[in-house]
């Protein structure tokens, strides 16, 4: 069995994958900074790795064959650590996992990260350090899947999303959950990389749009 | 006559490197934000592009077969502007400069800049910023020159310097002028290409050393 690698695995998105992994018991290893933060999934089969991304993590790869990166992650935080999390612990994890072998390595972006000068916005810091993590990760030759979800929503999920984009930014939010579901799902299609997926909330199921 | 663009011309490095080709009668463009900060320059035959590095400045390459960069270029903006200057801007500088067949791109990076984790530090931001922007830069193709002065001083530059790193802190600061200096005479190698020199203040003609 393959064994996947979550980083950033007490964020929402983080934990809703990782919650996702240990039920449908595949082999997972979660990396966080401070493992309190996972106190509530201690006690399942989930093996815990704990670093800091501001530091060499190298070691969290052996063994490993998925890379999930779901740090950072969010256009809240400051940019000084949008720099050096979302983009220079991305860059490094890319190294990592170009070293490692890694067979598929998903990363979780952000609608408008394709194009971080379309629109002017308080989060162009974090788009553009999206974008070009996105894009060094693209030019290392590690087999990837990146999916870049609109506005993200604590609502339930149901699983149901689109991949075209909306032409209102209403329409583009999508529920963390559905995020988290897709992302579990193109982590089990061994053959599908070298993707770029964006995610809105829609009326399809997951499997019939992620193809 | 080959024509030098200056990205970063009102900054204090880009303001000595743009008054010495003014002296030296090179044929020079200035891009800067606001032309009022070269007010002390205007009567010069230099010309002053207006622009603003956070949108479309493609056309400040019309016509230009040299570019400098040195905007940005300081460890104390904000890391909001680093990423939008220091590393964003310099990312669309060199895809303009490839773009416009650019015969010499030289970037004023800094000291640290190889290897943003080798030590612990308030500028590491900063730091990742230079490293990926060289990277970028290094990997178009364009011809380039990166320098990577030490502790930068506001001494009487006396063109004296040495490339070979010292082992103590306190050996590597060097004068702006001394960095300016450098630059200008890198501008007029016209074969020296695809080179990185750090910079310190030292014993050597910028001459005998820049090879």
């Amino acid at each position: 069995m393959s064994k996947t690698l979550i980083i950033g695995a007490s964020g929402q998105i983080g934990k809703l994958i990782t919650k996702t992994l240990i039920e449908t018991q595949e082999d997972a290893r979660a990396l966080v900074r401070d493992k309190s933060k996972l106190d509530d999934l201690k006690d399942s089969e989930l093996e815990i790795f704990e670093a800091d991304l501001e530091k060499d993590f190298s070691r969290a790869f052996d063994g490993i064959d998925n890379v999930i990166f779901v740090a950072g992650s969010g256009a809240s935080t400051g940019p000084d650590k949008t720099l050096l999390i979302d983009l220079w612990a991305a860059k490094k994890s890319v190294d990592y996992a170009q070293k490692a072998n890694i067979k598929k390595f998903i990363m979780v972006s952000s609608i408008g990260a394709d194009d971080p000068d379309a629109i002017e916005s308080d989060i162009k810091p974090y788009l553009v350090a999206k974008h070009l993590a996105d894009q060094y990760l693209m030019a290392s030759g590690v087999p990837y899947i990146i999916v870049r979800p609109g506005p993200l929503t604590n609502d339930a999920g149901e699983g149901k999303i689109t991949i075209k984009r909306p032409s209102s930014r209403e329409e583009m939010a999508i529920p963390r959950a559905d995020v988290a579901k897709s992302v579990v799902f193109l982590l089990s299609k061994e053959d599908l990389n070298d993707k770029i997926f964006e995610l809105f909330g829609g009326t399809y199921d997951v499997d019939n749009v992620l193809v």
